[in-house]
């Protein structure tokens, strides 16, 4: 089979060399990722701009292709000019630091994965919930054991990809993996108002508060509960339970 | 009431301009918009840099606040530091160039509104179905009603905005309003490969041309048979439907 990876953290990151390692033993793997990092770029692409390629050595050997663009930019540009063969499979990460609630909208990780599904092709994206000493093993494994499935089980609904979040812990503390929703609130933030050398103003968005809405069965709770978990994530934004009352309000041009 | 304004085609665009002499009919009106375009960023936030805002006149007044941000960033940086009152509505546009299909997920424009939704204010976003010759005097009228409606039906579900699209075309030929889901598919692209002046390789996205999966109850084909169409979209991106057949794959840690 063969295999996309991209990433926001970009093509250096540590927790896609432990993606592209394991799942070398089951496919293919080509890679395609940022030159530096591009966190919460939500689905950005780049229209406005040309887009650059290098090619990237890691551990001496050729690795991937880095890009100056977005996650986004990276899965339509590999797909449209630089693989020669459409990929079985598209995995985004392993990100440093969870991806759930909210944060699904803003994480450019994710995109990489909502881009191979609008684009047609089986994708997930996969996150280690921490920031600082990230032990990317089982994420790995996981990714490799969750690749084989998707291809067993022929792909993934139209549209969909799967957004897996995976616990900061070790293989033995994990308790299982769990399917859920996507959690209602992640993020509580507020502005640093600042003032810079020149007396300037200046703001910095920072408390950045994971937040639970304790819902057993979404995405927050989950990883807290030292769950492995997935959520399938799809393209269509349209909140179908609301069109019928919406019709009901008669709106005229 | 006490309105909020944004876009991502940036402050000094006549879009954000004519949605604001509409609605300042109808209520306190407030701007804070990117300082330059800000196409295709999606739901990006500024995470990496501070921000810097500053006053902008247009037609010889104050006319609002403009960031160095993005769309989503402005909304969260009126609502957490420069608005003393939060507001009751939040419109995004009047973008140039409809917003349809998977274009929901790649929109500034959009992500002005869902930051919306995300912090709880009852928000849409508004887009006119051209690139060239705008003529927004329809839409701004539009948006000035709908904003009425909004408040009268008290807001809108949690989590939940409104994405409107309107015809490229005369009062006079709109056909009337419909409330529809987002289409399938819309943007058919490819990389055009080129070489520098130096010699270097670059890549440039095109090709973006707007494909109908000719639903009627979609908004592609909706604004074609020249009806505005309003989609309700929410944050909430779990394929529920799937959630049962992914629990059969039995996915172990």
């Amino acid at each position: 089979m063969n295999i996309l990876l991209t990433n926001d953290d970009g093509i250096y990151a540590d927790g896609i060399r432990a993606l592209y390692n394991s799942l070398k033993e089951v496919g293919d793997v080509s890679v395609v990722a940022p030159d530096t990092e591009r966190s919460a770029v939500g689905h950005a692409i780049t229209l406005s701009d040309p887009l650059r390629v290098k090619d990237v050595k890691r551990d001496g050997k050729f690795f991937g292709y880095a890009t100056t663009g977005t996650p986004a930019d990276c899965v339509k540009l590999a797909i449209r000019s630089l693989l020669k063969k459409k990929p079985d499979l598209i995995v985004s990460g392993i990100n440093l630091g969870p991806n759930v609630g909210y944060s699904v909208l803003y994480s450019g990780t994710v995109s990489g994965a909502t881009e191979g599904a609008i684009l047609g092709i089986p994708s997930f994206a996969i996150s280690l919930a921490t920031f600082t000493n990230p032990d990317y093993s089982f994420a790995a494994k996981f990714a490799k054991k969750l690749a084989k499935q998707i291809i067993k089980n022929k792909g993934l609904p139209k549209g969909t990809l799967l957004n897996v979040n995976i616990p900061a812990i070790s293989q033995k503390e994990i308790k299982g993996v769990r399917i859920v929703k996507q959690s209602e609130r992640a993020i509580e933030e507020r502005f640093d108002k600042r003032e810079d050398p020149h007396k300037r103003t200046y703001y910095w968005l920072t408390g950045e508060i994971i937040e639970s809405d304790n819902k057993e069965d979404a995405d927050i709770e989950t990883i807290r509960k030292k769950y492995v978990s997935i959520t399938p994530i799809h393209c269509d934004m349209t909140n179908y339970g609301f069109i019928d009352e919406l019709k009901k309000w008669c709106i005229s041009s």
